[in-house]
């Protein structure tokens, strides 16, 4: 897995001439995006966490870009005027960890290219092409094992062509120690192209590094060093590279159901890796680092762990209720819908003393009542919703948590459907378990159920009985402790969906992204106002996730012609019906845009016209 | 989804002279495989599970392809000579049921225009080319909705260029039925090709079918008429094709760890998919399929029900201890190895009323023991594993379970690393339930735990109370029944994957699949063997599937330097505890080669060298 990535982009473009003066070269928009940042977009969808974007000419250009990217780190080449590439990739080096992906700044290319190298078993791996006809060609000499020999523009001289430098290559953290010890063994190489220091250490010059150049004959890709190579790439190279990256996008289908939600085509595509036996500690950190990803977004890692679980949101929301109530425990749930009715259906299963507060599914719970309850009960864990999926109302737990815990209970707290889709801060709002999934605001695949657990309440459960097996928290907990591993086999290529996710929603922020979906509810309650629809819970007990719409009056109304004509529109809706009231839910969780919702609005409309509604 | 595919065979190939007088066009191989072959390949590859080959001359050489593809149906029309392409579409349509590929016999192309027709959101999508210079060019014209409205090889005659006709459509039963009915209605038409019908039904020209022409500009494809588009086939066109298709291989790592195992590169891109809410029908049927496929393998589905859970092979086995042991049951466990043993560790954490008969974990049961202790203990359930993943060891099921209903004992049988792995009849085995997963045999992707039910039994669980919530396997099965939902998020994509992989076992066939690991064990025992290395379990009493081998007696042996050099060659090995017998152990699970085994010996004998063992 290559989890960073080096750009080169100190370079001051001078074969442009005025055009460069005062930007970069990667800052060259083709079809509407600069170079560079489209070749950003491509690495993180290929599952890059740390962009580092070694700078000199115009670094402010960077500086600004990495204000929307917070995985680009910057780091400046003060003498780039002085240097060539391997200066810029040398003050880059100190922060690489491990095998990275070296890129050339002022590149557009297919993607393609990116998961060759990532699935070349090699460690080493410079990218070639065949002929391009580019007038500024680098050619790769090689050996008979493909290891480097040369690298040069003069391709009468090149004995084995081994192809053209694209600009794009993987290497390990050994080979770049080696490149920067012999970079900086002599200062007369100050003035050395990446490219022919990789030759230098090649093992193939006597080097420690066996660096192979692998060659995709008909690759799409072009460098723009001067205007003539600019209008190549847009006019000959852009539009295949547009067309082959196109032909692997995944039909749009937009879910405004309550998840599994809609899923962006980099999550998807992740889930496509090589085979591996989760046992291996490769994986193992990959767990290791979802689990702390997962924590953080929530709470601090240092006092919150999360366990995670194959299975949906309610096997979390199970394990946590066999798990967290003690022996001898007694737990008060509050139910105000489905979704804490089912944890009082869990505890019931497993002969939990309980008590039920009953609260109505669409008004706010009366606190003083709840109050009241817990004085009353000798309780010592409440069990509650955070979202409830059925109504879309959010329940106040930055009231109801503190209070709970001011009488000493431990709260758990079912947050499967807001995790993720808006702050929180578990510690902050008296939350010590909190369950989710991997597939609701997290944008991954459905599998991982999981459950953030304040350490101190975590621990206290080691010797106690287990309940059920699979399901259980402290033993999935210390197991994975002790040896990286989960207990049992976990889904794996969910687990890199996941890791993709994570990363997809650290780029995105979770504050950005409930301001994303707080716009498409705006759009939703304005559209379904406006055809005289009315919402179940007021719109400021709202989470803006999920918003229940009562039935239009009309006899003819339909949900499924309703939802029929919604899918052919590539519309995902949901029915929902919640005792004798009936409604039907709009969700906007998941990679949903604001134009998205914007576009559904005249097909529910239309279907609304069709009934006589407006 | 689609299902379905047909394949235009019925053409003469006269074009080639000789040639193709004894032969048909699509038997003409390039890079050693037959046109027509690779295409089968790759249409299975997309997830198509029936293929209709529509023949007519030299029928019988796709009657003989028909043996080694069991999706392939062959239908042969009588008329070939006298009809044109549309004349053996026809013979074919009876068959189609919903949407499907309509392709032509003699074409070589990149497998991605497969993709892209089956994502499109369109029903009827006839695939186009940029121009190819091919000479035998068939021009399509479209309005400017890109609906087809003729097709033609006169090039001067298009008024809207649309491309050139690959000879690939996705088309809807309905579009085929609006076919039928135009050519069938005048005798006329009996000469017609198949695009022309198609543009002679398009919404353009009056009919009620949208069909669109969606055209790839640099598509890599060719049809092959005669010599020179064969020649320009085999040098031009097909290193395109095989560096496209090259170019998303997943780095092939093959686990030797007993499960996950290795998977195809087909089963990983299934997971790939448009987004679905997993309550719409469509998800629900292919849920309901796999279900009734999984059944199929072992058991008669009208007998038996395959109840299926997001979760590992542990939790199929929680599942069916927890849901099949009666309230007032007591359930004997054959505790042979580390999956006896958790099978009554589970039972334990639910008090469930068990004893347990310990049996060594690499001799054979000793059955006249086993006979007593079941005759002398009240029993109403005994728990058994059909393969222990421990060691290798296969319980004689086949004299057990028909032993243990003799006495009125329901069976529950953890078959997790059996299934699927050879051919099994559970009635003839007198096999009650057994429980597997996606991961192993199947090929299929970890998450999904699954429980094959003799119905007869699974109905006397209607009123037991629940041990558990999640994992209830009575409680899922009623739901689905009903509504053809889970209860609870199933792992969408992972169930897309095991589509897949169950399309791929029915063409591999299980008994080809036990064949095929017996051949790799085989040489892996020679190998072994050679090495002066002993096996744990006896070879008559062995799976095939995994072989656990007693470590050398070298001080040097360590099992992670074993492990990590076999890993550089890309083999996972696994280590193995058992008490105080140390083994180390090799799978043969999964989609692994003999030449892969062949290849993996050498590695294991470099390290036997190494430490001085051979």
């Amino acid at each position: 897995m290559i989890r960073q990535a080096i750009i080169a982009a100190g370079g001051m473009g001078t074969r442009f001439g005025e055009f460069t003066k005062e930007m970069p070269k990667g800052f060259i928009e083709i079809d509407g995006i600069a170079m560079v940042e489209r070749s950003v977009r491509k690495l993180i969808a290929n599952g890059v966490e740390e962009i580092i974007i070694g700078t000199g000419h115009c670094f402010a250009w960077y500086d600004e870009l990495a204000k929307r990217y917070p995985c680009i780190r910057t780091v400046r080449n003060d003498n780039y005027a002085n240097t060539s590439s391997m200066g810029t990739v040398a003050v880059c080096a100190p922060y690489i960890k491990g095998d990275f992906f070296l890129l050339e700044s002022d590149l557009i290319y297919d993607a393609v290219g990116l998961k060759v190298l990532a699935n070349d078993p090699r460690s080493n791996v410079i990218l070639a092409s065949g002929p391009t006809h580019s007038e500024d060609e680098v050619y790769l000499e090689c050996n008979g094992d493909k290891i480097i020999t040369r690298s040069t523009k003069d391709k009468a001289s090149v004995k084995q062509h081994a192809g053209e430098l694209v600009g794009i290559s993987k290497l390990s953290k050994a080979c770049l120690d080696e490149m920067m010890a012999f970079y900086t063994a002599d200062a007369s190489r100050i003035k050395m192209d990446y490219e022919n220091v990789l030759a230098s250490v090649s093992s193939a010059n006597g080097g420690h590094s066996d660096i192979f150049v692998r060659k995709i004959e008909y690759y799409a890709w072009a460098e723009v060093d001067n205007k003539a190579m600019l209008d190549r790439a847009i006019t000959q190279i852009w539009p295949r590279i547009a067309e082959n990256e196109s032909l692997w996008n995944v039909r749009r289908e937009v879910l405004l159901n309550p998840g599994p939600s809609t899923t962006t085509d980099s999550v998807k595509y992740a889930q496509v890796c090589a085979d591996i036996c989760p046992r291996e500690l490769e994986f193992g950190n990959l767990m290791e680092w979802c689990g702390i990803e997962l924590t953080r977004f929530v709470a601090d890692p240092s006092k919150y762990t999360t366990v995670m679980f194959g299975g949906s949101g309610t096997a979390a929301d199970e394990a946590m209720v066999s798990s967290c109530v003690p022996p001898d425990g007694k737990l008060l749930v509050v139910d105000n819908g489905s979704y804490g009715a089912r944890m009082a259906k869990i505890a019931s299963v497993y002969h939990i003393n309980m008590d039920v507060f009953k609260s109505s599914p669409y008004e706010p719970i009366d606190i003083n009542a709840l109050e009241n309850q817990i004085k009353s009960g000798h309780y010592t864990t409440l069990a509650i919703v955070y979202h409830e999926t059925t109504t879309g109302l959010l329940n106040p737990l930055e009231i109801i948590c503190p209070m709970a815990k001011k009488y000493g209970l431990v709260t758990i707290c079912d947050a499967v459907s807001a995790y993720g889709g808006m702050p929180m801060d578990l510690e902050a709002l008296g939350i010590d378990f909190a369950s989710s999934t991997s597939n609701k605001h997290l944008q991954g695949m459905a599998g991982i159920g999981f459950i953030v657990c304040k350490n101190e309440e975590l621990l206290k459960q080691k010797d106690w009985p287990m309940r059920n097996y699979y399901l259980n928290i402290y033993d999935q907990y210390q197991y994975f402790l002790k040896t990286k591993q989960t207990r049992f086999t976990p889904p794996v290529q969910t687990f890199y969906a996941l890791r993709q996710a994570i990363i997809e929603t650290k780029q995105e922020t979770i504050e950005k992204r409930f301001e994303r979906y707080t716009s498409c509810w705006k759009i939703l309650v304005d559209g379904i106002t406006q055809m005289g629809l009315d919402m179940l819970v007021k719109a400021e007990h709202q989470s803006h996730f999920i918003t229940a719409i009562l039935i239009p009056k009309s006899p003819q109304y339909d949900f499924n012609q309703m939802h029929d004509l919604a899918r052919s529109h590539g519309f995902t809706i949901y029915p929902g019906k919640l005792g004798n009231i009936n409604t039907f839910r709009i969700a906007n969780m998941g990679d949903i845009r604001p134009e998205e919702m914007a576009r559904f609005i005249p097909v529910l409309r239309d279907y609304m016209h069709s009934i006589g509604q407006c």
